[in-house]
């Protein structure tokens, strides 16, 4: 016997109907505000990634060299990937582009729950709009989203940050502070003590009270954002603006109350560069990001393109179906058929018609192709949750009648052949 | 600027839409028939493959040593990896197990016109019946895929054989044949010419002269396959008259004329037992099998299970797109969009709302995220394909007015803001 690998899994026909069913919420929700399906491949150059993040990059990747000789990668994330795709095709592309893809992502990293090394993401990006309802359209796509399966405010909220205000505060002390190391030790204050990230804020170049300082300067909430003007002036202040600007048109997109301002909330990679959100469990009983996004303007440029503004959410579906258990919405996990058609005795191909005819209608349909016995396909019937089974047997054709059988009542009504199926999902009422 | 490895491709929003529609053919028509779907790792222990195809499948395959020690490999194909998930089940699984499922693979093997490094199949499988019906069932899931394409009778047709005709028949003659060997020439025989085919009947140990012997006898149509029993008896006589049963079940199918009996069909992967069968274009443009599948009833038990007899196909969309493109029904790669709200001056909220509502009718709707004039606006609508677009101008606002525009005739029409949307899918002939 095989064994699947660590931290890949296998979904059976349950669990990937509830997972089906919420990458579709996700799906719909983009869909409807215009967003356009793309795909892309999984495996991408090496060097795209030790570019963006170097070397070290390699030991969370699955990398290795190909028969061609090529170094390359699993794609770890989307992003790098479609500012590819927009470099590629230039100016040919109108703007914005409204792209969206659900498609399994890899990472050589420790499993735990919520992490796995192959996983799904939905990702929605805007590229070609800096402007800050591009930034609210994308909060509200989420927003919808969570909300099509069943999420509501008290379910969750989107931390909003903003990676210039930080910038800002952080080069606005007597220090020589390297920025990118102070953010990611911000993106990591929710997970370690306050001594752990002064640390590391002290390893960024700032002393000890301006690490104290700065970190009292995260705890500014959406009231508390003139004081960031006070203390940082110029260095924040077109930032400060533009996420209040980016609150306003959350408020017009109908999501403003989804939205608190929580400037520890930086996001790990190193691309992002205005307004960047993590969604949370209000309740905090998922205990970290579900998932998050933001505005990387810098990266199109990056790979060789024009200078192109970019904003993207990337839904992960691990901590998301956390969300949704915790809240008692995970979708259905039971499979759901509409029909079985039973045969007794030699009567396929008549059982084979109305099964036809059903599925004509739309309708999920069942039949025995195992030749087996009136009981044996009952049961069968049951183990897949068939509403209606119509029973087609030799006799009651002699009659030209079959039989139809309510699952959940057991009730059960002749129906003339001919009659069948006159409705679009007959049921035993019907014919009563 | 970075490119893309040589054998993937980026789908961009008209393609990808297209392909789209193809899939969701496909998927369908699986679900109609109560198949469920699964989702599998795209990774696999290399063991897998090597002890079904040799060590020489490595040459195909994307394979490395993983970051814990593993050999890896990319998945060049589902069937193993069903296979596992069956077997780690056991017996949990109530039969028939009915799954289908649409992902990518890959195989290191040269590009060419419908062949890539990367590549989408849908697979269909059921394990735990042995009857025809079961075959047959396959077939028609098939082929009301196709039709549902747009494909008909004249498109395509499956070539049908059976591995067990085809070892009978090797089996009676008076030699030591390597079956296996014998139908993997088989399998090449469309692609090579007579004397080529010969020979490497030769090298699996037929006499020159039985090679033609057997080369006539795959000429069998289905009015010969007495011919077959004539000559190998006993060795052949229970295959065919499988062969014929599946022919007749298919008949009941309703997929009766799609099925062209073809000896010459074999299908290269050893794992195939019984009825095998691939999918051709009858117009011959499209000069390869589309895709094919057939029955495989050892592999289960290979892999450490309980014995299971199994069906499937794996349709492939790589030649299928050349199929459909022959036929003139590959679905269309242009954009959809139902409306775009259009802003006028400082009404953003009144125009969200209204492209919410819209919405909220499940039709797909995009606003101005770019801040952008009249005429830009329209530009983009026009782009997007449009087919409605509904302004919303400060001026119009002022006497509670917005204006719906048909993008492809040009009217307009006024709309008082509380009357819109009053219909599922309001045009302006609503409010003419």
């Amino acid at each position: 016997m095989y064994d699947r690998l660590k931290g890949f899994r296998d979904f059976y026909p349950g669990k990937m109907r509830a997972r089906r069913e919420a990458m579709d919420a996700v799906e719909a929700s983009a869909a409807g505000y215009g967003f356009r399906e793309i795909d892309t491949p999984a495996l991408e150059r090496m060097q795209m990634y030790v570019d963006k993040s170097g070397e070290e990059i390699a030991d969370e990747l699955y990398s290795f060299t190909d028969q061609g000789g090529r170094d390359v990668a699993l794609t770890p994330e989307l992003t790098p990937t479609v500012a590819r795709m927009v470099v590629a095709k230039g100016q040919a592309l109108s703007k914005p582009i409204k792209w969206y893809s659900t498609r399994k992502f890899w990472r050589y990293e420790e499993p735990q729950s919520g992490r796995n090394r192959e996983f799904y993401q939905t990702n929605v990006d805007i590229f070609g709009s800096s402007e800050p309802a591009s930034d609210a359209e994308v909060l509200a796509v989420t927003s919808d989203a969570l909300r099509n399966l069943g999420l509501g405010s008290s379910d969750f909220e989107f931390r909003v940050s903003h990676r210039d205000i930080l910038g800002g505060l952080l080069r606005s002390f007597d220090a020589d502070v390297d920025v990118r190391a102070a953010i990611r030790a911000v993106d990591k204050s929710e997970k370690i003590d306050a001594d752990e990230f002064h640390r590391l804020l002290r390893d960024a170049g700032l002393t000890d009270s301006q690490a104290v300082r700065f970190d009292d300067l995260l705890d500014a909430g959406e009231n508390d954002l003139d004081e960031l003007v006070d203390f940082a002036g110029e260095n924040v202040q077109s930032a400060v603006e533009n996420l209040r600007n980016v609150l306003a048109a959350a408020e017009d997109y109908g999501v403003r109350e989804d939205c608190t301002v929580s400037l520890s909330t930086a996001r790990g990679l190193d691309y992002y560069t205005g307004v960047v959100f993590e969604c949370f469990d209000r309740t905090g009983d998922v205990n970290r990001a579900v998932f998050g996004g933001g505005r990387y303007d810098d990266l199109i440029e990056s790979f060789g393109g024009q200078p192109t503004p970019a904003v993207g959410v990337a839904a992960g579906y691990s901590t998301l179906s956390l969300l949704l258990q915790r809240a008692g919405v995970w979708p259905d996990e039971e499979l759901r058929t509409d029909y079985y058609v039973l045969s007794v005795g030699d009567v396929r191909p008549v059982a084979l018609d109305v099964a036809r005819d059903l599925r004509a209608k739309g309708h999920t349909v069942e039949t025995d192709v195992s030749d087996r016995s009136f009981g044996s396909q009952m049961n069968y019937a049951d183990s897949i949750n068939a509403e209606t089974v119509v029973i087609v047997g030799e006799r009651d054709l002699e009659d030209d009648e079959l039989t139809l059988k309510d699952m959940e009542t057991g009730n059960q009504v002749a129906v003339p052949v001919d009659d069948f199926p006159d409705y679009e999902r007959p049921t035993i009422e019907d014919y009563e």
